[in-house]
C-alpha cells in the first residue's frame, strides 16, 4: 500500500483528505500544488511529507529548464523555500529539501541535474520503505503474541514512502502472528485515526476496533492495552519529540498505567541541531478544523479556539525508539549520539 | 438559561442536538416521546434527564385519567419502567422516578393524584434550581481570583433545572470576578462541550476557549490549567463517579500535573446503594455515533467500535466533591455517608 508515485513528469498523490469514503488519486505537475497539497493534508505524515516535497524539486526543475542558468537556480532556490514553509514542525521535510539542494549542485546546479534529482527522490523515496521494513522487524520483536496495540493519529504506509513506521512494527508483529487487536484513537480535529489508520488496518484484514480519543485511558484501567506503537513528526537529540496532539496525553496516560509507550521513526525525524522538546516549532491550524466538520458547524459562531497539530513528550515518558538501526532504550540522548550523531 | 418548561398540560424541551445551530423548543404531550427525547439526547446531563422524567410522569397521568383504578395503575407502572429504561446511567433518574411513585402512592394512587404529581415534579425542578446556586456559591469560594478552568461536556443550565452544577460553580466565579478563561473540551463524540458548553458561555459572557479533547494534555503542561471542574452522572457511596466518557483521563492527567480535580453534583447523583464505582452500569451506545458525523462518514464501513457514554473516575484521583452541603474532601467514604447517608 502506497499514496505516493512518481510517475516520469508528473507525480500522483492518493488525495488522503477523502479517505476512507473515496479512494482519489490526483496529478502534479506544479510544485506549487504539491506545496499547497502538503498544506492541506493531501499528503501527510512526517516521511511522505519528505518524500513528496523531494519530487516536487523535481517538478520545479522541469518547470525551470528552460530558463537560462542564473534564473533556474534562482528559480529553484525559491521552489525550495516555497515548499520548506507549507508545514512547519515535520523535520524530515527541511531534510529531504537539503539532499535536494545538495544533489542539485552535485548535479552541475542547471537543468542538466534533472536526472540525478529524480535518482534523488527516488532514493529517498527507495530508502524509506527499506527503513520502513527494518523498523518493522525491530518493532516486532517488542510485540508478545497476542498483544493489544493502542496507536494514535496514522503513522501508517500512507504515511511514509510505504508499509508504514508504528503500522509497520503493527504489520510485521501481525505477519509473525502476534496482534490481537489494534485500537486506533480517532485523532481529532482531522480523524486521522478513524479515516486512514482504520481503512489501512482494515484492507490489511488486521483486527482494528476505533474509538474516540477520549476512550484511551479507560481501555488502559481495564487492562485492554498492553502497549503503545505511535510515530514522530520531530526528535530532539535528548528523544523529546513531537508527534500529533493528543500523544503527550497518551503517553501520560501510559506512564500511569504502566503500559510500555513506543515512539517509532526514521533516523531522518531525528534533528541532531535541537538539544530537547522546547525548541520544536508547533504548528497552529486554522480554528474551522475544530469547530466545523466536513462543512458542517459543530461550535457557536466566534468562539475562541487552540489548534495546535503537534504537541512535546519529553523522552522521560518513553520505554523506547525504534528505529531502523534498531530500538534505542534510556539514556537516549547518549544512544542517540551514538547512532545518529 | 433553562432547556425545560412545564406548561401546564404540556413539557417543552430545547432540543439540545440542534445547539449551537438552531435553538429549537418542542413540545411533549406523550410521555413515550419523552423517553425517545432522552434517549435520544434532546434532553441530557443526569439532573435535567430526572425532572424530564417526572414531568413525563405527570404526562403519563393525564393520557390515562380517563382508565379504570387498576388501567390507571398498570399503564403509570409501565410508564415509570419505560422512562426507567431510557438512559442507564444517571441516577437521578431513577430518584425522580422514585419520588414521582411516591407522590402517586401519597395522592391516592389514581388519576386524583395529578394535582399533586405535578406539584411534586415541579418541586424537583424548583429544588435542582436551588440546589446549583448553593454548588455555584460553595464551588465559587474554590477559584482563585483570575483562574483558568478546564471542564469537560455539559455540566451546565441546560444539563440541570437551570443555572448548572459545574458550570454554576464556573458562572457563580465568574460574578464574583474570577475567571480568566474556560477551557470547554469539545467531547467526541456527541460534541456536548462544542455545542453546549461553549454556547452557554459565550450567551454569558464568559471568557470561553474551544480545545478538543486530545489537547488537555498539552494545556496542563504549559501550566495553563488551573483547575478542573466537571459535573458527575452516578456517584458510588465512596466517591467513585461516573461521568462522560474522557473524565477518567482528565482525572489522570489532572494528578499527573498537580492541578486540583473536583466533580461537582446535586446530593440526587449520590447513589448510596452501591459501595464503589465497579458497580456503577455504563451505557455503550450506538457505533454510528462515532464512525459519522452529522451524516457525513468519517471512519471505514464495518469497523468495530467501542462507545461506552461514560467511564468512572476511582474517588482518589478527586480533589474534592461540590454539593448543596457544601464541598466534601477526603475521606469522601466517611463525609459521603455523614451528609446524605
Amino acid at each position: 500500500m502506497n499514496a505516493i508515485r512518481w510517475q516520469g513528469d508528473s507525480l500522483a498523490l492518493l488525495d488522503q483528505t477523502k479517505l476512507p469514503v473515496e479512494e482519489v488519486w490526483e496529478d502534479y505537475t506544479d510544485y506549487r500544488k504539491v506545496a499547497d497539497a502538503i498544506r492541506r493534508l493531501v499528503v501527510r505524515g512526517a516521511p511522505a511529507i519528505g518524500i513528496a516535497a523531494a519530487y516536487a524539486v523535481c517538478l520545479a526543475a522541469m518547470e525551470l529548464q528552460c530558463q537560462d542558468t542564473a534564473q533556474f537556480r534562482a528559480g529553484m532556490a525559491r521552489a525550495a523555500k516555497e515548499l520548506a514553509a507549507s508545514r512547519p514542525t515535520a523535520v524530515n521535510l527541511f531534510w529531504a529539501l537539503d539532499r535536494m539542494t545538495l544533489a542539485l549542485s552535485a548535479g552541475g546546479g542547471g537543468p542538466e541535474a534533472i536526472p540525478a534529482l529524480v535518482r534523488e527522490a527516488e532514493a529517498i523515496h527507495r530508502e524509506d520503505i527499506s527503513m520502513n521494513r527494518k523498523i518493522g522487524k525491530y518493532g516486532a520483536e517488542l510485540v508478545p503474541e497476542g498483544a493489544r496495540i493502542l496507536t494514535h493519529c496514522n503513522a501508517g504506509a500512507i504515511a511514509t514512502g510505504g508499509f508504514g513506521t508504528a503500522l509497520g512494527v503493527v504489520r510485521a508483529a501481525h505477519a509473525a502472528g502476534g496482534v490481537e487487536m489494534v485500537y486506533c484513537d480517532e485523532t481529532r480535529p482531522l480523524l486521522q485515526g478513524a479515516r486512514l489508520t482504520a481503512w489501512e488496518l482494515m484492507r490489511d484484514g488486521i483486527p482494528a476496533t476505533l474509538i474516540t480519543d477520549s476512550m484511551a485511558a479507560s481501555l488502559m484501567a481495564q487492562g485492554k492495552i498492553d502497549m503503545v506503537f505511535l510515530g514522530c513528526d520531530r526528535m530532539a537529540r535528548n528523544g523529546d519529540f513531537a508527534n500529533k496532539i493528543g500523544t503527550y496525553g497518551v503517553a501520560v496516560l501510559a506512564a500511569y498505567h504502566g503500559i510500555p509507550f513506543y515512539t517509532v521513526l526514521p533516523s531522518s525525524t531525528i534533528d541532531m541541531s535541537i538539544p530537547d522538546g522546547k525548541h520544536i516549532v508547533i504548528e497552529e491550524r486554522d480554528p474551522a478544523e475544530v469547530t466545523h466538520f466536513a462543512g458542517v458547524q459543530t461550535a457557536p459562531e466566534g468562539i475562541r479556539v487552540c489548534n495546535p497539530a503537534f504537541d512535546v513528550t519529553p523522552h522521560k515518558l518513553l520505554t523506547g525508539i525504534v528505529t531502523e538501526k534498531g530500538v534505542i532504550h534510556p539514556p537516549f540522548g547518549e544512544r542517540l549520539l551514538e547512532l545518529f550523531g
